[in-house]
């Protein structure tokens, strides 16, 4: 019987195996024939573009899905793969494979050497992550598909999903590395060794050589329960185990395990040695370890050269093992080289381990993203002169703002945008439906994030104030800020950067020098409390108060350009007075510095 | 020859040992003649006043501080203890002791059992942190001392520090707890768990008794290696690491090291089974997971009820071993008690390790708090009934600004006072100097909490929007928020905390009602900026604005009670027209609620 209840995603598969004649690794070694466990769940398509390969994590192995016929169990990454799941089988071709040096049927240390008939054991090459990709090209390569919609995983596997991007920048239309790194760090390698060391100190490893003997079980225990604490959080080991006691009500005042955390890990510990070799242990962290998609090629921007891929980044606050300043060092490199890459930041007290369990918080906006990119790839293959970035439904009351309109007005057909506090994106996808803009967003709430890349809009997850310094100069033909800038803390700041970014800036804000705000506070004495400032002075967002001519005395004195400015007053402009009359201002404005408005 | 090379604070030490006839056990079981391997700085005051307790971590010793004797090596908290530094041995006298369970001189597993003449090895009983603190204790009574001026120590020392406090409140008159914790986290003996699975993973461990063969090296190294990652941080194991190889220019592809953190590691581990008991690893990695104040005595704040002393916490920002929310659940508990707590996070990429290793940062902290201390101890001593917490000098600036002078007019003699946004502590120290209160303070700045506690101020850093929350209703007499409440991101909040916490809150602000702002804003049509408010718009820490009017509107909404008012203009009172004159407002208010000024 599985352990998997669900009834719809309940569908048999069979591990399959695939040979080759030989793979050339990067220490310099051919291995001969190579030999490559996979699985597939759903149909390639007629024009091929829907195979998506997902990746295992460190322990993993090819079963990501369905229920194996072998053992009954469900795959990995079972809550994410299936019919109507994220990765829908029902649209897309999923392909997954066990990683070269892995113990569960690709080739590894635990394999027999054709030279010699027998097991590599430490006589295996040192392998890389690049080595796992080459193999799984060769697998992709055999099942006819020649371009895949998207490369996918977590941790270990959203290694292998951006070395994919770099080495095969063509067979790649879009990734989603998750829970990730582009280089494994000092610490990472750290925890790593201490698990070698911990297997290599046990007498039964025997230099490798314990196939026919036991294996090194209480050395690859140590070193399994070091990679337990690393992937929970702090948080979640309080709340799974706190400082529950085992099985009694007091301390033993031995050293049995008082704690549930240490039966916990001693448990774990002993299991793993069921299901994994130790000296694929030692190859596999090694991969990780030599991981570095900036070394061999001068920096990350550049390795991210060729890359045509749209990226969707993952990270999870809790994960210290792989810490979202990881992701964000990607992004950056990303975002220098303009490649369109969203991100979102997932709040979870699961650590490192939320990439598999967060499977629902995950789910909605890998579902809107790989549409767009399966959009985005059918168009071009059908009318490459017409592809364009088409959204589904607009909300009426983005039709119904006559400050979105003006913008609207503004923005050129098939121009490049950003919009900074982009909420959950309706404006961009308004004008990806209208202008037919290759639009983006900028947004600080996670929850907006989501939203808004559910619906196949790309943001990126930041504080306005932070987010715009990785791009380059004149990375957009507009970029919007929408009724926001009296929330920033440091405005001028925002504003330089937008003019940096953006050949064109657009800034709409509340008009503070209306004749309502100016009058309450003289007559009042008292803190404007108006239907323009709604809020108390104790409870307001507003934390810099503006008027146009605040606004336009700055633009003189920063010799900014206003190219265009119209002045709101309910759903009409305002064009007497406007300093007294108008609620809301829309401006356009550019740098005067032509190498800035030239860098486009 | 020393590897400590400083000239001034050289000086020879020797161990010493006591002997004890028994102890008795939290297990149960009474181990007799127990031994202590002490060593003193300084000299013993005539009053018996000056003696302070440091308290070691882990793997440390009796050798806190000199030049050893026997070794020439420095102690581990040299740059802390000596004439002239933190731990001032001109002016204190200062007790080191190895702690019971360790192997460098008290007794521990290692020791021989007199009952057997044989060494105890695994028959040595479990202990505690508090069987640790007894033993301590028999010794300080030895030494002819009564009540400890402090006891002071980071990470285990730290929780010695805290069991002290609870366990003998009448004899220790301050506490400083340093990068720890009140109990270990589920986190924190996973770790300890992974490092005895080692060593008991060891063949050579032999149930412990290996002390006629070879010691579990092996082990007891890899427990050595999870260590050390846990006392970095990531930040410091980038920089002092990164990914640098290992005298080599390329991978190795083989198992040797190939990264410098991989040879660091194996090094420290290696060198560690030199000076170091596997069995003692054991045990006292056991005391410190055993280690939760709260548990037997219901809860922390209830563990707290007897304790005297003062209390100086400090934590560091890249501890994620001890992290700083587990000194912020100690320090809750002490001011849900109304307990005198300083506190201090000190920004530092040196992860757990900081506290040995951030002396300088530490130092002027310790040496006014100790002197502040020092000074309560004596004058109460002198003439108890005139105890109180003078203070050294005070600026000129504080006595020349009269919005002080009319906060200082309304505060009342001795009484209790809390300022918010305290800065570097003047205003208190001032009210000390002048008006003999128990004054304490909250500031966000590190720099300034640094500073205020540094002069003897005890300041808890926070933000003041959090900061007030463990305290209970009517802690103080007065609360103090000064040109602070426009800053505020929610100042009703905090309007709110004041009045539950204090029986009388006193608020001054600039008056964004005076005729200068108004007139600007009317005429100019922009946001004003004038003297009172001297900040462009787009620059300007003022995140709320409030005139005389919006405040005493609130107070009536609030049924708030006005009990005074001062309006200031230049340094003289404005009582005509306040809104449209005065440029600061001065209040003291106090809420209606008749069981919240009781609560005093």
């Amino acid at each position: 019987m599985s352990a998997f209840a669900s009834t719809e995603t309940e569908f048999e598969v069979e591990t399959r195996y695939a040979s080759f004649p030989s793979l050339a690794l990067d220490c310099g070694i051919t291995l001969l024939n190579p030999e490559v466990a996979y699985e597939t769940y759903g149909e390639l398509n007629a024009e091929r573009t829907n195979a998506i390969l997902v990746l295992h994590a460190f322990s993993g192995d090819a079963h990501a899905a369905g229920v194996s016929r072998e053992s009954g169990q469900p795959g990995w990454w079972s809550a994410m793969i299936g019919p109507g799941l994220a990765f829908d089988t029902d649209r897309y071709f999923v392909i997954s494979s066990n990683v070269l040096g892995g113990c569960r049927g690709t080739t590894g240390p635990g394999s027999l050497d054709p030279a010699t008939g027998e097991r590599y054991a430490m006589r295996f090459p040192v392998i890389t992550i690049g080595d796992m990709v080459r193999l799984q090209k060769m697998l992709i390569d055999s099942l006819g598909v020649e371009r895949l919609l998207a490369v996918a995983g977590g941790s270990m596997g959203g290694m292998q999903a951006l070395e994919w991007t770099v080495a095969y920048p063509d067979a790649v239309a879009a990734a989603i590395p998750i829970a990730t790194t582009s280089r494994h760090s000092a610490q990472q390698i750290a925890f790593n060794e201490v698990g070698r060391q911990a297997i290599m100190a046990d007498p039964d490893w025997n230099q490798g050589d314990y196939y026919d003997s036991k294996p090194p079980a209480r050395g690859l225990a140590v070193a399994r329960m070091v990679g337990h604490i690393t992937y929970m959080s702090d948080a979640s080991m309080r709340q799974k185990f706190g400082r529950r006691l085992r099985d009694r009500d007091a301390f033993g005042f031995d050293f049995s395990a008082d704690f549930e955390v240490e039966s916990y890990l001693r448990y774990r510990g002993s299991q793993f040695v069921t299901r994994f070799d130790a000296n694929s242990y030692l190859y596999i962290t090694k991969a990780m370890d030599y991981f570095d998609l900036a070394a061999s090629r001068g920096s990350l921007a550049v390795a991210f050269e060729r890359t045509r891929a749209r990226f969707l980044v993952l990270s999870f606050t809790s994960d210290w093992l792989y810490p979202t300043y990881q992701s964000l060092e990607t992004l950056a490199a990303l975002r220098s080289r303009n490649i369109d890459a969203a991100f979102c930041e997932l709040t979870s007290n699961y650590g490192h381990d939320a990439f598999l369990l967060e499977a629902k918080e995950q789910s909605d906006m890998v579902t809107g993203f790989l549409e767009s990119v399966h959009r985005d790839v059918q168009a071009a293959k059908r009318e490459p002169e017409a592809a364009k970035r088409a959204s589904a439904s607009v909300a009426q009351e983005i039709v119904d703002r006559f400050d979105y309109a003006m913008i609207a007005e503004i923005i050129e057909p098939e121009s490049r945008v950003l919009d900074l506090g982009c909420g959950d994106g309706q404006l961009i996808a308004w004008l990806g439906e209208h202008k037919r803009v290759d639009g983006r967003g900028v947004e600080i709430d996670p929850g907006n994030v989501r939203r808004a890349i559910a619906r196949g809009v790309s943001v990126y997850q930041s504080d306005i104030e932070q987010g715009l310094a990785d791009y380059p100069d004149g990375a957009f033909d507009f970029v919007i800020l929408s009724h926001t800038l009296q929330e920033m803390r440091y405005p001028m700041r925002v504003l330089r950067e937008m003019l940096r970014v953006g050949r064109h800036a657009i800034v709409t804000f509340p008009n503070f020098g209306h004749w309502s705000t100016r009058l309450a506070h003289l007559v009042s004495g008292r803190s404007p409390n108006t239907k323009l400032f709604p809020y108390p002075w104790h409870d307001s967002p507003n934390l810099h108060f503006l008027t146009i001519h605040d606004f336009l005395a700055l633009c003189r004195e920063q010799s900014w350009i206003v190219e265009r400015q119209i002045f709101v007053r309910g759903n009409r402009e305002a064009r007497v007075l406007p300093n007294v009359f108008a609620e809301v201002a829309v401006f356009s404005i550019r740098s005067s510095d032509a190498s800035a408005a030239a860098g486009a």
